[in-house]
């Protein structure tokens, strides 16, 4: 955040900046910016590190880093009223001012050039490629001096900074924490991994992103209200914060696989789960990508250690939760539900079977489904 | 080992030799020395690494190292007829030839020393000091030449020398293996942990104990048969190994989990699982102090990653087996025995709780408790 008295000058400055409107994933990222989540990142990328992410899957400096974090021009509007080396204030999608862009650098991007290497796929059927789709081709680059945050109505006493999780892990003597990245509700399957997780480390964040997601996902107010239910049933107190992560999803897989870990490290995070098909959608990418990806870096340069895991499920045999490593079981004694089936069953009004997911949380998302 | 042509030169030596007759634990040092378990240790230590265990819990070489590994007269037994600078033939209980020992250095210790610094106690009931009365005052240090190895009735296939299952975790495809010291049957609790630990790791070895025990502990061979019990029944074949580890036992808690570590990397281990009151008896170390120690090293100088865990019950709450860093039920909500109500179960032939132990071993332990 710019500090007062340059605030109060940045400010009175805008009305006569060239101006732009952030769309919502911008304004996710604005704001992990000036919160230091994506540290060391102090603006929107220039493009000599989006040509380093592209191309070697790093900023320039040589950090790992896995998608581009950029400004876009709306489709069709010109590059000409952005000069490089002038201010652009930058405004929220409901007039607020966020901050002012130090512009270094403009240019034209490719998209597909950029579909392909971060998202892997050119599909107008990925949401990732639909979002390219909806932005203009010109992207605007440099540091930021962030004047406002952006407001929420919801999960403000879940809005925890990288600043505030530090000190709470420290105050919860917390030498190790491991991060859970989820945007949906968690049922058996991902309690089970957490539960694993916490077993060797001490804390255990609940981290569900509640930035823009795609359509049919489960919006972030019913699976806060799910994480509540479960925390308050079947988790330590003392040993588990849920805090939100403002970004937005990106659907890349792989690639933000490693975004999501660097920020937790910013979070002040040691381990960070990396499940199956992370940050994965339909079946662009391969079920352990975003496991194998993390094998191109040295532990060091990644700096929080991961913890990559299957599929969790019901082992009737063993009478427990397991995963393929941890059980014999045939498959006909592993309870694992598809999505379809549970959408239709909490649909109808259902409960599944508690092996799958825990009554409370499934009441919450019956009430949701019947009522949404 | 020797060479062949040396062990037949050395071999032809012994009879002129001065000889000394090794007990349980001598033997099975000797054993682990030969196969590299014990690897740097190139025979029984002389005064200098001796001093520096005691001391500083190091090698003189500064590689961490918790308890002496020493040679002994007999109580009584005069050390005249041992000489520097030459060699002593070495013989098992039952008058097997087990090699030669180049004696560098004999001296007379300091039984309170040892039992202070190694065991932290002096108190006649700990069956480490119990082992230091019953041997001389004299210890004998140099470098060995094993000519034949401890033979053994039982467990013959179960004898994986750590060329063995270094080769062995390669085949299988192991990166990661954890491995798991026991010296008692495998109940719920511990299986939890070791499925905890099989979750973040590729395989599995559980490496119970089958050197000299204190008496009133489980025969290794009835403890070998729970084991195959139960993992026949509740574990993934292809990713567990059961072998045997032939130390005995020192009781010694803390200073003992690190030469169990230690060694378990020479047998291939990438991680290594420390329980609460880690090779404990009785109440003489703290429930974490076995945990602990290994924080005056670090992590570079131990070699082998630790996964510290907690003691583990069936959790009625959430229905899963858990510990207190994964479970926020209270007390009357756990199910936890202790050995003395287990014992007594067991001798009347009664099943404890499925939550507590498995069926399957549970008949194993009765048979055995009835017929022993």
């Amino acid at each position: 955040m710019a500090l007062c008295s340059e605030r109060e000058r940045l400010l009175a400055a805008t009305p006569r900046l060239a101006r732009l409107e952030l769309n919502s994933r911008e304004t996710s990222d604005l704001e992990m910016i000036a919160v230091g989540a994506m540290s060391p990142l102090q603006g929107f990328m220039t493009r000599s590190d989006y040509d380093s992410v592209l191309d070697h899957t790093r900023l320039k400096s040589g950090l790992p880093w896995g998608v581009p974090i950029v400004l876009s021009l709306k489709p069709g509007d010109s590059a000409e009223s952005y000069k490089e080396g002038e201010d652009v204030a930058l405004y929220g999608e409901n007039e607020q001012i966020l901050g002012v862009l130090h512009l270094e650098q403009k240019w034209k991007m490719d998209k597909q050039d950029e579909a392909r290497k971060i998202l892997r796929t050119e599909d107008g059927a990925h949401p990732g490629c639909q979002y390219l789709k909806s932005i203009g081709d010109w992207y605007l680059g440099g540091r930021l001096s962030v004047l406002d945050r952006p407001r929420y109505e919801k999960f403000n006493k879940f809005r925890l900074d990288p600043v505030d999780t530090r000190v709470l892990f420290k105050t919860l003597g917390f030498k190790s924490v491991v991060a859970f990245q989820t945007r949906n509700p968690i049922h058996r399957a991902h309690e089970y991994l957490t539960k694993v997780a916490l077993e060797i480390c001490d804390g255990l964040l609940i981290h569900p992103l509640v930035g823009e997601t795609k359509g049919d996902d489960i919006p972030a107010d019913v699976r806060m209200a799910c994480y509540q239910m479960l925390l308050e049933n079947y988790y330590p107190r003392q040993r588990v914060v849920l805090a939100v992560y403002p970004q937005a999803m990106r659907y890349a897989g792989p690639r933000e696989a490693i975004l999501h870990a660097i920020c937790r490290k910013n979070y002040g995070c040691t381990h960070f789960i990396v499940g199956r098909d992370h940050a994965g959608v339909g079946s662009y990418y391969g079920s352990f990508d975003a496991q194998a990806i993390f094998d191109e870096f040295s532990p060091q340069e990644i700096g929080i250690t991961l913890l990559k895991f299957e599929n969790a499920f019901w082992c009737r045999k063993t009478g427990s939760m397991a995963t393929a490593k941890t059980s014999g079981s045939a498959a006909e004694e592993r309870v694992m539900l598809s999505g379809t089936q549970v959408r239709a069953m909490l649909k109808e009004g259902k409960i599944p079977p508690v092996e799958f997911t825990r009554p409370e949380v499934a009441r919450v998302l019956i009430d949701a489904a019947q009522n949404g």
